[in-house]
């Protein structure tokens, strides 16, 4: 349950119910070793709503949807799949799982936190891929930590 | 120089000189095409002043010294050679430069930039060691961003 003013503070930053969900589910991930990063774009034209790497490298990619018709506008979570060792969506206790596709993992969350109800299975990254994601998950990571902490400069 | 201002306000949130010198330089390798984080542990007792990756996954170390007695005082810095690809130094134009070890590159910084005046030589890395540092970087950089974008949750 999203609570007003959360909701009124995020609105005023323009942000959609979906990136709710997120907040709760990186809390989560912080909770189980995860470090989190949101609206990750793993190639040119595919931006993941949070891409996770555990420690040792492990991916994870977390789709985050507020309603039935936020699920069914999705035509690209398949290319998600090769981008991650498992797959998880995250959605709210009002949402009909039964929907949801066999053999993902599932978070449900709100935006306070989420709790891990399903694993994935496994589909193992293959080394030169994991290494490019991690690289572009440091360097994305890096660039924006520098813009808070040096908004001055130009990044 | 180090404006007045910038000055007031470094000190205000209790950065000493040294980090001024780190923010010119981080400016200066966005320039280059580094990412970079500031005050980064390779090891448990061993903190650099800038870590920088490259573009494809090269690691510099970046020491910066704001005074001679600041110079004087590091005992550890040939422990940060075996965590890098390339050394430099950091230093202000009124820095006595004779003083520094051969054999390390060099940035001339103030708080607004740097540049870069020597190249150091490569020394580089093993695979697996700059597996680990990309890997760090990643976790490190995603872990201080959710401070930032997330300050409530417990991480």
């Amino acid at each position: 349950m999203i609570g007003a003013m959360v909701e009124q503070g995020a609105f005023e930053q323009g942000t959609a119910p979906g990136v709710l969900l997120a907040r709760g589910v990186c809390r989560a991930l912080d909770g189980l070793g995860f470090v989190s990063v949101c609206e990750y774009p793993v190639t040119r034209n595919l931006r993941v709503d949070v891409l996770a790497l555990g420690p040792r490298g492990e991916v994870w990619i977390v789709e985050c949807k507020s309603s039935l018709a936020d699920f069914r506008a999705d035509q690209k979570w398949q290319g998600y799949l090769p981008w991650c060792d498992r797959f998880f969506w995250a959605v709210g206790t009002d949402f009909p799982r039964a929907v949801l596709p066999e053999g993902s993992g599932l978070f449900l969350a709100d935006s306070y936190g989420a709790e891990l109800v399903q694993t994935a299975p496994e589909d193992k990254l293959g080394a030169a891929r994991r290494k490019a994601l991690v690289l572009g998950v440091a360097q994305t990571a890096a660039r924006r930590l520098r813009r808070f902490s040096d908004p001055s400069a130009q990044i």
